[in-house]
């Protein structure tokens, strides 16, 4: 039986897989990746990408090809009962976070975004191995402590093997990532719990080029009818997915109490969206590309690691209603919370407990995921308030829980707790930079050449932590010699950047002392760029004094993990050393 | 002797024969492209790619890895004579033409902006045959006037020719560009002259990663010393270029007049550049990426073409000193323009008469450049004005003629004069969108999903006229029925774009008439996007009435061909008829 050593091994090739895979890819790890399914997603799945997804694919170098191949949702509408049918009641815009620096959702189906990580992750030497499947997983508990060890053993099986290829391998790897979908294998392999139920509400969903008169089919568009709710989600090019509510009655095979797909079609599905969409018309499509009926369940698996050495990850640990838009988004955004932990235990920075934190942080992101579906899932389906149901879920309520979920759903408002790589101390000295929170877009002008700069720009995914000292009007000099040790101690790790505020408008980054200028593009300053157009208001955005100034330290994964003043360069060392082996 | 026939065949692959040979490659036209050197240019040449050649590129899809790969140039500095060697004077914008979309100069070696053009024609399955030469170019008269025959019949020579490969090669094709350089091939066997001088200035270039304490050294830097000219391009990553004036006595042969390499290399043109930057110091790096010596020559072809069957383009017809940046650029916008021309013939839509445009527009633009250039480089070599030298170039005139000639450096300005192709008439109903100009870009809404969409990215170089129906407050069902005919008519080669005004805030596309609206995405409006922060004032821009509207008819190059007011539909149709075969 073959066998060879990796450092990771994911077992999953879907969004939170890619994710992992590529991150791991880029940073040069020992990975492999098997997938159950011959190749990439087809058609159907998940398509909506929010705008903190975005921004973690722009720092992986991915948004650029996501935005030229996606559509870009930008408006929301709402239609409810009128006198002959629906009417629109409201056109808002889809993304209400006021810090997204990409102001909506982009959608496209989930082989073309896997597409675009198995590129990129070809690029750096990284295939995926299928159709191949785990058949055994033992943890060495021997071996569990010492994180150079590959205490991880997985017999993996071809499902199609090439002529005299091996129908089984043997897989040692360091840590295992089971990105295996919602019947992940390796969580019940790992006798992993999935806590929470299932809800009463019963969808279907079509994906077409649709023939209608419906003048807000390019929008995001909510329809609660008479005769249920709907929802529409335009996707690259002209196609268009539906959201059809169903009556459990009619999609229900009463014996079992599961979905019966042969009950419904996606021709029976747009004959129930038509009653909805009265009196707007749909005729019936070319071809349907893609449908489904789903039942949504509501549930978060009781753990995200066994020993800090096997995770699951993305629908392995939870299952919601697709409604606002998060399964593929919540999916990814774990892995991309679990890479650079990885890599640091492995590269030998971190000890094996910075892995706990992704079980923490993750898993109360899930939770919140949930409690925040069963309220929107509840209005989403629920019958609209009429004159003769009073009962039912007024417009402005909707609404409301739109908007005010919106930095939820949008990813921007995500927040992780205290931990050691989260330290809310001194959250006063940058104010408006919430600890914890993912590191907001700000306009700079670099110093040497005028350049505007976009601030996430600075934070690409390449395991660095990213150190920006807004030196206020603080001597110079003596800041350098502040940071130096710092820099000398954990530069490996640790990309530095001065921020000068607008009054030091008259030095050149010639007058920065080399500890605070490792590169001339490493100079920045707050002020408006040539055309007077953008910039100029970091500090005051940031809630950074100009004459105190403030550090501000993001991590790997582009969240704030912690801020100081200027005069407390130690407690940023001991933050790093509290996670951190460079001694 | 192997023989085959072609549609165009293009003598030298540098950027205008690239530029040429994308844009065909592109529509499918059947292109050979051969160049004399064995591989695309490794170090030096030119560098500097001006906005509007940022534009043209993007209309190409080639903008973004510009971007991503070039050095963008914000800034312009200006040093003088002062108390101890040269001082700061000014730091402006470098582009200040106002409507540039991309307000920067972006630089970047020639060769990687040749790979851009090469990756992109691969990928429409075209690549350069090399190292190869023409030796002889004829002309059948008696097929000169059929824009169907192969009536240029060129042998080729390859100079490495593989084994068993035939070492030359004759082809017959519709027609011939020659991008062959200042020395053209081309040119010479057609007999066409060089009208114009040699100037007395004579600079050398030098390309490295500086090691100095200038703290403008990632800025374009004008500095006028005592001791002579220099300019500073920054460039992709580290490396600057520094342009040196020299003394005629330290760098020609006096027996023959020409420049003698032997006498200068780059550490000598160093320490010339020291002498000129004091105080400031200038180390000597690491390595010299590429350096030279040349004067500068003011000359334009006689012609551009004989018998609008073969062509020169780029520096087989003007030569210039490179300092304002211009090369590069004149060259690529050369076959931009001839590039469309040449489909128009090949698939018949044209007749040859067409092509006569070709020399027409940019003959005038190359001597324009040259008129341009005699006044800039007199500016440029000049001794600069101090206290002793009062008839020097003063900072203030040289100032101003920088920005004055901004409009024009920066390729925005460029200004196509009356033809069958420009006309003038009607200017007044769109009175800010100049008909010859380049059409400015601009910011709108799509009324179906509210995406805030740039004009200028809805002109791509796709062989097509672009057809803007501003429709003012006009009954949109006329208008319709007015605009039908055109697009019956010429809807092969043209497509058509509606822009509401603001005032009519409450229709959705599906209001407008289908003549009006060949797609949803082409219904846009001129209103704010959903955070208010960009459009609204297109009508306003353009000089056109919100009550009245106007049609904007772009050629395929981006540059404007007529304006007519609404009821004019028929001025539009015989703008098209006086130039296209298609009834």
């Amino acid at each position: 039986m073959a066998e060879r050593e990796v450092d990771v091994l994911i077992i999953g090739a879907g969004p939170a897989g890619f994710m992992c895979a590529n991150a791991l890819a880029q940073a040069g790890i020992k990975v492999k990746v098997v997938d159950q399914r011959p190749s990439t997603v087809m058609a159907g799945q998940a398509d909506g990408i929010q705008p903190r997804t975005i921004e973690v694919f722009q720092s992986y170098g991915l948004a650029e090809r996501l935005l030229r191949e996606g559509n870009k949702m930008i408006l929301a509408t709402f239609y409810n009962p009128g006198e002959n049918g629906i009417e629109l009641t409201e056109r808002v815009p889809d993304v209400t976070a006021p810090t997204a620096r990409y102001p909506y959702e982009v959608t496209l189906h989930q082989g073309a975004i896997e597409n675009i990580f198995l590129d990129s992750m070809k690029a750096a030497g990284v295939d995926v191995s299928r159709p191949m499947i785990p058949t055994a997983l033992e943890l060495d508990p021997d071996k569990i402590g010492d994180p150079t060890a590959h205490a991880v053993k997985v017999v993996l099986k071809h499902l199609d093997p090439l002529e005299g290829e091996p129908p089984t391998e043997v897989v040692r790897a360091k840590f295992v990532v089971g990105a295996d979908g919602a019947h992940s294998w390796v969580r019940k392999s790992l006798d992993i719990a999935m806590e929470g139920a299932q809800t009463k509400y019963i969808w279907g969903v079509v994906d077409m080029v649709p023939r209608t008169n419906f003048p807000d089919i390019r929008t995001k568009c909510v329809v609660h009818s008479e005769s249920g709710s709907c929802m529409i989600i335009p996707r690259e090019g002209d196609v268009v997915r539906l959201y059809i509510q169903l009556e459990g009655r009619d999609a229900i095979d009463a014996t079992s109490g599961r979905v019966d797909k042969n009950r419904f079609g996606p021709h029976q599905l747009l004959e129930v969206a038509r009653k909805a969409f009265r009196p707007y018309t749909f005729d019936t499509p070319d071809e349907f590309h893609w449908w489904t009926i789903y039942i949504i369940g509501q549930r978060v698996a009781s753990k995200f690691s066994v020993d800090e050495r096997v995770f699951i990850a993305g629908d392995a640990c939870h299952t919601h209603s697709p409604k606002a838009g998060q399964g593929m988004n919540a999916s990814m955004n774990d892995t991309h919370n679990l890479a650079w932990k990885l890599i640091y235990a492995l590269r030998g920075w971190s000890g094996l407990s910075l892995l706990k934190t992704y079980e923490f942080e993750r898993r109360k992101y899930a939770q919140d995921l949930i409690n925040f579906d069963v309220e929107w899932a509840h209005m989403f389906s629920g019958k609209p308030r009429t004159e003769l149901n009073q009962g039912g879920v007024a417009h402005a309520d909707f609404l409301r829980a739109f908007q005010t979920f919106g930095g939820f759903t949008s990813g921007i408002g995500i927040h992780y707790a205290e931990s050691p790589i989260v330290r809310y101390a001194n959250q006063a000295c940058a104010a408006h930079v919430v600890v914890g929170q993912r590191m907001p877009p700000q306009i700079l002008v670099c110093v040497a050449d005028y350049r505007a700069v976009e601030l996430q720009d600075l934070l690409p995914s390449n395991t660095h932590f990213k150190l920006f000292v807004f030196t206020g009007c603080a001597p110079l000099d003596a800041l350098g010699e502040a940071v130096e040790g710092l820099v000398v101690r954990f530069g490996r790790a640790v990309d530095l950047f001065t921020v000068l505020p607008s009054e030091l408008r008259g030095l050149t980054f010639m007058d920065v002392p080399l500890a605070l200028r490792p590169h001339w593009s490493k100079v920045l300053r707050d002020q408006k760029d040539t055309r007077g157009a953008q910039g100029g208001d970091a500090y005051a955005t940031f809630g950074i004094d100009t004459q105190a100034g403030a550090i501000i330290c993001v991590r790997p994964d582009g969240y704030v993990g912690m801020v100081a003043p200027l005069d407390q360069a130690d407690s940023v060392a001991a933050y790093f050393s509290s996670f951190m082996n460079m001694d």
